[in-house]
């Protein structure tokens, strides 16, 4: 049993004290039959199709945010990566690194966070490790999540397939998640209207999978919307246009970018789909994601252009007052650690 | 191109400073194919068999030592847990977490190492991730892999199957990891004539695999050979009995150990195998192990008794001088962080 109130190295060092830490926090919350903490390596049965992996860091500062905390987020941000390449997301393996001296009810209310947020979207968290590192060489908990998930063969998504002309969507309001955090973990005197709109958005992307002439898809977290622009533009070597008036911003959000400085088109999202459609089939994608609660806001935000120049921007945003600017790559970190 | 030195929060912000650290680090010394840099998630095959997978973050410290350096540890540590479990290693995953400052030549040392551990393994890494956290909230560099395998259908090894009787194996000599990290570590002022055993132990699977009769493996890691014996004890409710005489430990390590106060047996090795074989089997996983080059010290070291008693020791070393001491359940750390 664990009798301490906080993590001490010893909670880390393949003993007594990390097996109870590993059965009463860990596996007790997460719950899952084939997660044995005895075993080395599981076994897991996949059905068939394509089978895709991805993984991931998480070092959100602070642990938790209007909106979520590290452990639904790490879930999400993994999930949506697999979501969005056109999988079915379906085991999560999870790393943690503890920090000596985080305090273990808090340490468990991330883990039961991370076990409702993995069930709600239907994976199943089946392998796991925990370090624990010493007081003041971490930052309380960092996270790392590998996912795998399976994808009907043949489904032929990518920046590959990009055509001119193609429009580009988002799913709902950008910058959230970013300006939540930012809120946290800042002392400005700003009351927290804003949530992070951290989520799954396995339902986003089956709808538009679903619909026959989707390209391309991507989440916008780390850089926004202006940076998987730009890895449009430099996968396809098109110029991607995009119209500021469409582009969906909550006013919280937009008034917090306006007061300190933020371009809201840099900031994360953690529960946005931005997908690139043949013209033709770009309303059936606006219309399959407006008819889901999570997909009310979504619109068509911009265009595929020409090839670019490698002389001119590659990202242009059509502006409000008629103008045409370059939407430069992100250079300097407007928000760090925001997921 | 990296005109940095040092690694900054700006290589961690999605941007053109992260693709540049990403392609010029780390893929351009993974050099895999399937490792797209551009993709959220990637397609891998997989050959018939039951597929497994396991998870390990790395925190040793120092990051290099005698012997080898996190990068390849965390190959080794990744591709053993797949291997004692009876599978053959296929494709790795890799979360980075740099701490702000990390040299850049270091890292890309670290990178180059770990991928050269890969190769000689036989697995492939096909999706990485890096996190850069501020300076003073990391320990220079922390690793988390997930490694996937398939195993034949059928293999039945596990705790479940020990019998009373069976014969305890190890491959080669305990602890050398542990004291090897330790001196690296530690001003002692004594010669580094321990070097790491960190090393693949595939072929030592394999080739017990192959004998009929094998019942379980484990790699003794964290909590070293001790530590396993009670995770046998533990699993199956039969007494562990050791012989301490039979247990290889090389000079060097047992001199450090006996000047310091350390118990080799709780000390970690990343390059050995304990098994569990039948009576009859057990010569035959020793002659196996002992043609190879990493097994030529591997001994039987003690059997499986019977039913534990709950208030009785369940790991019992039969002494040098005759005796039998109990080897409790490790509790305080001896030398943390060492993987």
């Amino acid at each position: 049993m664990i009798e301490d109130t906080h993590v001490g190295l010893a909670h880390g060092n393949g003993g007594r004290l990390m097996r109870a830490l590993i059965e009463e926090v860990f596996a007790h919350h997460l719950a899952d039959p084939a997660l044995d903490t005895e075993a080395d390596a599981v076994p897991i049965a996949l059905p068939d199709g394509e089978i895709v992996v991805t993984t991931d860091g998480f070092t959100v500062q602070p642990l938790s945010f209007p909106g979520g905390d590290i452990g639904a987020l790490a879930v999400h941000g993994t999930v949506n990566d697999l979501a969005v390449s056109g999988a079915r997301p379906l085991y999560l393996t999870l790393a943690a690194l503890i920090e000596e001296g985080l305090e273990i009810s808090f340490l468990e209310r991330i883990v039961a966070s991370l076990a409702a947020a993995s069930r709600a979207a239907g994976v199943r968290v089946v392998a796991g490790d925990t370090k624990v590192v010493p007081r003041g060489q971490g930052g309380g908990l960092y996270l790392a999540l590998t996912g795998i998930g399976v994808r009907p063969r043949g489904r032929c998504l990518g920046l590959r397939v990009i055509e001119t002309g193609d429009a580009v969507l988002v799913s709902g309001p950008v910058g959230d998640h970013g300006i939540a955090v930012m809120l946290a973990r800042e002392a400005f005197g700003l009351s927290g209207d804003v949530e992070s709109d951290a989520a799954c958005v396995l339902p986003l992307t089956e709808a538009a999978g679903a619909v026959c002439g989707l390209r391309f898809m991507r989440d916008p977290t780390r850089g926004g919307l202006a940076t998987v622009a730009h890895e449009i533009a430099g996968g396809t070597g098109k110029v991607v246009e995009l119209d500021e008036t469409a582009i969906p911003i909550r006013g919280a959000t937009r008034s917090v970018c306006d007061m300190l400085g933020y371009d809201p088109l840099y900031l994360a999202s953690e529960g946005r789909v931005v997908a690139v459609a043949a013209p033709d089939a770009a309303d059936a994608v606006l219309g399959a994601w407006r008819a889901l609660p999570q997909g009310g806001e979504a619109a068509i935000v911009g265009r595929i252009g020409g090839a670019a120049d490698e002389r001119f921007a590659r990202v242009v945003l059509r502006t409000r007052i008629g103008g045409a600017r370059n939407l430069p790559e992100l250079e300097s970190d407007p928000l760090p650690r925001i997921c």
